[in-house]
């Protein structure tokens, strides 16, 4: 998070409760996925967009295609979290995402996300609305 | 479960898995309505009858209106359970169950839990089809 | 919550995610009850107190003992949601809380739950410290 | 899972349950992660070995380091699933595993774990036990 992306990142906080946790005293792995889909999910909503109304209205989703995670320290109970987004990649029918977990400055958990837009009725992929995709393009990183 | 009752319940096995365990080293409280809900669907598969196949055919899902735990011991990660399902009631067009968690031979979590038969269209309760409820009456507990 | 409660009770909001939800299209049954544990995570938080801490310094933490729900209506999808919590009974080693699930007016979901003040170490009864219990008696519902 | 491999792999049932899907009616991305953790669970199990008492005994517990997750098809409620296990890397201290989810004869998701061996009081690497890494290898792809 260089100062020159100050402006590219979407941050959401997460807190640490007994559900995230497992019995090795951490967050359990998986869970940080949802985090992650969390923090999507409210980039989506400060671009003027939600889930529920995008499959209604459109009949679009975003499917995850692929994920891959890095896993370098844990994070533990009553720890205040956040998840920094960015777009590094956006194509005509999907987009990548990197997702840093942070616990003050370290990032614990890194992802990269690729996501496709599919129309949910034939599950096919199915081009980005032009509107969704310029809103995304204020999240790119340049790097 | 005294031996008179033998022929009226239904066992499912469980596992204790790291994602079922929080940072206090036990089970966390919500997953046991997991393992019940996953009990009831093994009763219900058990009877012939699947979650998905009676929403598409017949457009009936059970939704739960009540349910009242008791947490009397505590279960661990590699645990081996079984939930033993009675049915206590059988209404028009509900149900209610009790469910335990055991251990062994020791209870370690109770529940009872009322269902209605809804239409899933209009989320109003519906009789609970005849086949259906004679198939439940076999789990009736006589007590 | 009529007029008079106002300053008795805790008020946290939820967002209703993807991982919330099921197959149904609505919230899943357990997961009221990681919004209930968040929302008394949240008021200890309020009182000065972490679990956390609590289990380390004190070797305390709370058990819940038992919990009864009432499901009402369902949540879906992005749904914004907040869970006001009352303290309805406050004895030497336990405590009852009122915790309903709102949707705007509306309540979905209402639960009362007992929680046990326990030693970890020993896992028996202990009772609750003066100064937490002073502080949760702020939130005693007086009806 | 071409024939000559058939020794090599362990396969792991799992079962959607209500809990695991979501409101687009699928399998929710996160859960795959905890499938792919039962079915390591079990594979340990079969080696005579338990997470909770390896963390007892021995100090030692296995820390997902990194997770690649490819998502072909999506799984949906009531389906019968099976969970393929290969080792493909066993190092000094750590150990690389293929998860591949199957519907039948479909690869549904696929997942490669690099998981470390740690010292659970210190969390630093530890070589693995040379019991464990021979049970390991058993199932070390050849491909």
């Amino acid at each position: 998070m260089a100062e020159e992306k100050t402006s590219q990142y979407h941050s959401h906080p997460v807190r640490v409760y007994y559900e995230d946790t497992d019995a090795a005293g951490i967050v359990y792995y998986a869970n940080y996925l949802k985090y992650a889909e969390r923090a999507r999910t409210e980039l989506l909503r400060t671009l003027g967009l939600e889930n529920a109304s995008l499959m209604e209205n459109s009949g679009l989703a975003f499917a995850v295609r692929h994920c891959s995670i890095d896993y370098i320290k844990a994070a533990r109970l009553d720890d205040a979290l956040f998840v920094a987004t960015f777009v590094i990649d956006l194509a005509g029918a999907s987009l990548t995402m990197q997702q840093d977990v942070y616990r003050a400055g370290d990032v614990l958990v890194s992802l990269e996300v690729r996501l496709a837009c599919i129309d949910v009725a034939s599950g096919r992929a199915k081009r980005l609305p032009a509107p969704v995709r310029d809103a995304f393009a204020g999240y790119l990183s340049t790097s």
